[in-house]
């Protein structure tokens, strides 16, 4: 096969480590350049394609790829634009095509979740249709953890060993002031559909270090009755209590707690606010003095507390992805391959686009206690070697030393498109 | 003198290091027994000296007590209870100095902010009246940096550290997103009258890694068309923006943004949610889609972030403490005095408490940029070294080690005091 250049883009929300994987992919293109010519980027993800503004990261220098690795967010821009489906808007797909022909790019490397895995696959099958041979691999990430088949989501490790350590650290300061003021902390993580992140929360306490905590999951309904009760006797039997609240819990109206009425470009809601909520809901029945956090995008951004499990997986399927396409592959997506618990043991697999598209992976019902509140033993199994690991990056008075790209553009070919 | 016991106490908001001034304290007193008996803590704070429920802390391992210096919160219980004045409830005093003398108690240790320093004073010039002899030591803490004298107080610099870090991260994240998605994120910080902790973030943007911030302190009193205009102008310029905005800040009613109409035991307001009300102003007026979070315990508790000058400072003062007592010292704080900036040098000085109690530094205006969204030089000279270095906790699967003390009652000697 003739050498061909790579395009790679990064999209949806970002995470602690879309970059590490981002770094993996080029160095390991780097290494290959026999097969594969220049890495091109997409600005902004895949509107860079579609405008045809496309970044060289071959003028980038090693040790700027290099920094990747411990520099969370897009370094090139993401962003949150969905295809329309084939029949919906043809343009866009055959820009797409134009574009990599006009660049020789034979390599479609797309890093995001179940929406771009989709996209990833429609490009796959039309590059087929249309006689212009293209590659398309998908590398997963999301924080929500959602993707089928992968055993977890590079992105969803970091931000679950925030949640745990943030909601281990919040829960020793409300213990020591609950005698006289505050007795419940309410954080509300992220998690739009699946309880993942929520379920993370019930990790800051374990078997040497208890802590009552009552997590509200997404796939429980609300029960405000039943919620009360159990905030009311942990407080009365611990003096205190935190609980974590999923941003995508629903209340008794089937409406999110959180709801503030704004969509974004996928047309999901908007939410966060659903920690006042709660904390407010505790003071009006129960009297409590409460103090609630909204952590946003703080724990999606915090590499500074990344998982080195996380890192090190982030790095292995950017990685992989290069390694899938130099052998043949398209249409595919590397994964994570749990072999074992404990020593924990993992392996990359494969997995077929097809598969993944459009599957929403949900938290299994027993990984979540009988009571709804909770997380159970086999839950925690899954959940711990995940957090494992620090990975600190570089200081310098004081604080994280974290990587900007120069992001030169190539120069365009093309007419302009229109989005 | 006679060997005699010391009472040691955390007052207020606990922070990530106030237990690494409880280590110093107490590894320091274990190392004058000839003249310091058993440091006694009080269980939540000064409530424990008037219920007489006091912690023997000789019960403690050397290591128990030694991983007091890296674990957030208050070991031994915190309170927000203010002593009334003398007039008001002598009986009060009264019985601190009955439980002191029960418990042959000639060292009272208060760690805490203003108000535990006037408590301090008070209780050192009662037992001047009452004759019984007591050394009362303040050892200072507050993550509000608001105490005078000290060049800073212990707490601050780790949630400075926190937040400066915080913002650049989710600055790298709203940066990726801006193209089509969030360009405009808040977060809401501690500081309930000086500007200290928002000021941290501004030392997120250097002159390394430029970054558009605005932030918004509660000394400067906020003008909403100004705010817009600053913030629409910085989106239109970077494509992004982060705000940083105090709880403090007031509305133009006088009003703090963020009023719930709560109040703490303090009589102080409660505040929480200046966050979604700048979010959304900016949203209608300028139809920015935004992301907002309130860091609120998150940011005092974040042990796994600290920052190794405010540990190191907050053990050297609670060493300091017992050296000041030993040395027959009286109503006295020990403080960080500042000798150079760069290199950053400090040591250890003393303060009169009659000249620290009621006393609130607030931030200097010249620290405070002319338009005052951000800080100026002075202002980052200040801060930069009291962020400087790391400390990490140690950690297993994945969590922080943090200890919790076995806190053995002292038999009370005593009979039931009403509080």
């Amino acid at each position: 096969m003739a050498k061909k250049n790579a395009f790679y883009a990064q999209s949806g929300g970002v995470t602690a480590v879309i970059n590490a994987s981002a770094c993996g992919l080029i160095e390991t293109a780097r290494k290959h350049k026999d097969k594969i010519g220049k890495v091109y980027a997409g600005r902004n993800g895949i509107i860079g394609a579609l405008t045809e503004d496309l970044i060289d990261t071959s003028k980038e220098s090693a040790s700027a790829i290099a920094a990747l690795r411990h520099t969370p967010s897009g370094a090139f821009g993401s962003c949150r634009f969905k295809l329309k489906s084939l029949t919906e808007n043809l343009a866009q797909y055959e820009r797409l095509i134009e574009v990599f022909k006009a660049h020789n790019i034979g390599y479609f490397f797309y890093n995001g979740g179940g929406d771009s895995a989709d996209t990833c696959l429609k490009v796959s099958q039309l590059a087929d249709k249309m006689g212009y041979p293209i590659q398309a691999i998908h590398v997963p990430k999301t924080v929500d953890n959602d993707l089928p088949i992968t055993d977890c989501c590079p992105g969803f490790g970091s931000v679950a060993k925030y949640i745990a350590v943030s909601t281990r650290e919040a829960s020793f300061d409300v213990a020591s002031m609950a005698k006289t003021s505050t007795k419940v902390f309410v954080l509300e993580v992220m998690g739009r559909h699946a309880g993942w992140i929520a379920a993370a929360g019930g990790l800051a306490s374990d078997e040497k270090c208890e802590i009552p905590i009552v997590i509200l999951f997404p796939e429980v309904a609300f029960d405000k009755k039943k919620f009360l009760a159990k905030v009311d006797s942990m407080v009365k039997k611990h003096g205190y209590c935190s609980v974590v609240v999923s941003e995508g819990v629903k209340g008794e109206d089937g409406k999110f707690l959180a709801d503030q009425g704004l969509k974004d470009a996928f047309g999901h809601s908007q939410l966060g606010g659903a920690a006042p909520v709660v904390a407010n809901m505790i003071k009006d029945a129960l009297g409590y003095k409460f103090h609630w956090a909204v952590a946003d995008y703080l724990q999606r951004a915090a590499r500074h507390i990344a998982s080195k499990t996380d890192v090190d997986q982030a790095y292995a399927l950017g990685k992989a992805a290069v390694e899938l396409a130099i052998k043949g592959n398209n249409a595919v997506m590397p994964t994570v391959d749990r072999l074992s618990d404990k020593p924990y043991k993992w392996k990359i697999g494969v997995a077929q686009l097809k598969n993944v598209a459009n599957v929403e992976k949900m938290m299994p019902r027993n990984f979540i206690s009988p009571d709804g509140f909770g997380i159970t033993d086999k839950c925690r199994t899954y959940l711990t070697p995940l957090i494992k690991g620090e990975d600190y990056p570089p200081y310098k008075d004081g604080l994280p030393q974290y990587v900007r790209m120069k992001n030169v553009a190539v120069a365009k070919k093309l007419k302009e498109f229109k989005l």
